[in-house]
């Protein structure tokens, strides 16, 4: 079932998640950019540059599924590679990238992936039902051309089952949900397992 | 001197436990589960899936000592082991299940059980007069059929005083009191004491 | 000059004080004790076993210099040790006894005491105008009989100029200040300076 | 272009910067200071000794360009380094001082500098496209004679192009921006990046 928001309601429930972000670190400077999918034809998309701790109506902006501008002004340098995943998964209503120390930290670590396994968090996860799985995250160089980076984010979707995110390298996290209350979910699983992970391998 | 708490009441503290739990990152996605004693009959429980930092009225629901819904809805899946402490001491009047990334590392590391001797803040648990004390929290295994788990916690506290509180291993803490306010304090010693351990064998 | 507070100022600026420790998870459980001079012969001191996250004015009593209280109810255990501070120096305003993971943690570690040297932040303690200072912290060992424990802090105190606080292990820091805003302000510091410790010996 | 702030939006600007330092540890005791541009003639300076944690217009006062004050009281013991830097560079708006632990740890290294490299966030400093980039911060031994350290930063400020802040050794961090928001971000940019280098290196 793919979730409709409507526009204030999502606008509320992102700039809340954005101060809770901001508390934790998780959004320093003005990195991050979250997004929620209105209808069938309009995504709400955080603007460009704007503090992700103090968001209000007026920081978002919506774009068509193509990512043409419905109102006036500049989205997130990052909108496509939210766009691509609402296209690629009809049931996605929610995307999050953050950007904390630790999400930053292990993904500079050499490896084209972080495996996750033995956590009870895990059942956080659509499709987990026990501890007893492994999750497995990508990590992808980071890139400032965003078609590429976005290109090589598909190749690699192609060939998998859905993660329930996606890391690039020295430059964070991208998680989403089928609506945003998932999202934020994911978003708090996979912080905490970076954290459990940061701190067994001290 | 079994505890009693007005529903109302109840609901309130238990959400205030749970908004300062949240802030600490002691109750990630939807993890962990609260519970208050509230008469001889009837246990209040979280409902299955509730993000615990967030809780109002509605995500409480009612269940009679066996563990039989008094209100429509599903409890939180972990809710045997809650009523399984109710049963055995009928002195407890809260439990508290949370799930921070210290509990999780220190349950994952090999043993059944976490010495803690020493500190003065073991006097925050009943019966302990002196910082010349240890206390033994044992560590059970992770299991998601939950009547298994709660009879191998059984077979161990039929064996052994009352500790203040067991660890399920990747999982996190289960903790208890005579009242909300000494369920609190026990889940914020034992925090504590797990945030010392991992500092000092950095 | 010995400061002077009146008892509703003095409340609210110690739970004050409350809450921010207990944020920054200062005061676990029910752990620290907190006062200030009212005048030549009384002392605020918080009441035993309060949880020094929500005090309120009903949460403290007043004591005359000997300890008698003067009002109904029961102190925290361990007022002998404010007392004696109160008595040993005039111009002390207030005592803050706090119970951090770090305080505890570096405590525990071996050793009569903490050498800090080369910081800015040492000035923040009366008397030192350079970071080019030592400042060296007594560490008691712990002690559940108060009097037998205070009477080792003062043969130490006897034979040393006034340090910016003192720990006992295991257990926690005690520090003051001519008035509740500079024992707040050396609180800080000293909690700052544990953290670099720490953070500095990984 | 330069940037002028009025002075009350200017005041409650700083005091929520500072109320948000203060949340996270990085304005222990009374250290840091903060300063902002009102126009061509004026800066407005913290007063010396004031809590950032609990800033109100009180709290500040108004400098001249060269320092001499429009407003009764003592500012900032470190007035001249911050307007030093309003002199150096007229596109300069707010200059931010801080005293986190981890700036202070990283400082105490050896070495003359900290050089960052690889970050996304690098993109927060003006000028700075790619996270392929390196960012280097230049670490000045500490002075109690602020002239003195402060020729000593224009000595390395004449030879470089603008960095996005710099370190004194033991005392703390220095970073600037157009407008306060921006010295914001570039203050959460650069202390996010301390925590990434302190968190990779254990």
């Amino acid at each position: 079932m793919r979730a409709m928001n409507t526009l204030e309601i999502a606008c509320n429930a992102l700039a809340t998640i954005g101060r809770e972000c901001h508390a934790r670190g998780w959004v320093p400077a003005t990195a991050g950019n979250f997004s929620a999918r209105l209808d069938n034809a309009r995504i709400l998309m955080t603007r460009s540059g704007r503090h992700k701790g103090h968001l209000d109506s007026g920081d978002f902006m919506r774009l068509d599924s193509l990512g043409q501008p419905l109102d006036e002004g500049t989205p997130s340098a990052e909108a496509g590679l939210h766009l691509s995943l609402y296209r690629r998964w009809p049931e996605v209503g929610c995307v999050l990238h953050t950007h904390s120390p630790r999400a930053t930290v292990l993904s500079r670590r050499r490896g084209k992936q972080i495996a996750l396994a033995g956590y009870e968090v895990l059942k956080a996860f659509d499709g987990i039902q026990t501890h007893e799985a492994e999750v497995t995250l990508p990590v992808f160089d980071n890139d400032q051309d965003i078609p590429r980076l976005g290109a090589r984010v598909n190749a690699w979707l192609d060939r998998h089952s859905m993660p329930p995110g996606y890391l690039i390298r020295g430059h964070g996290l991208y998680t989403w949900g089928r609506d945003i209350a998932a999202a934020e979910r994911h978003l708090e699983a996979l912080e905490f397992l970076f954290e459990c992970e940061l701190l067994a391998n001290r």
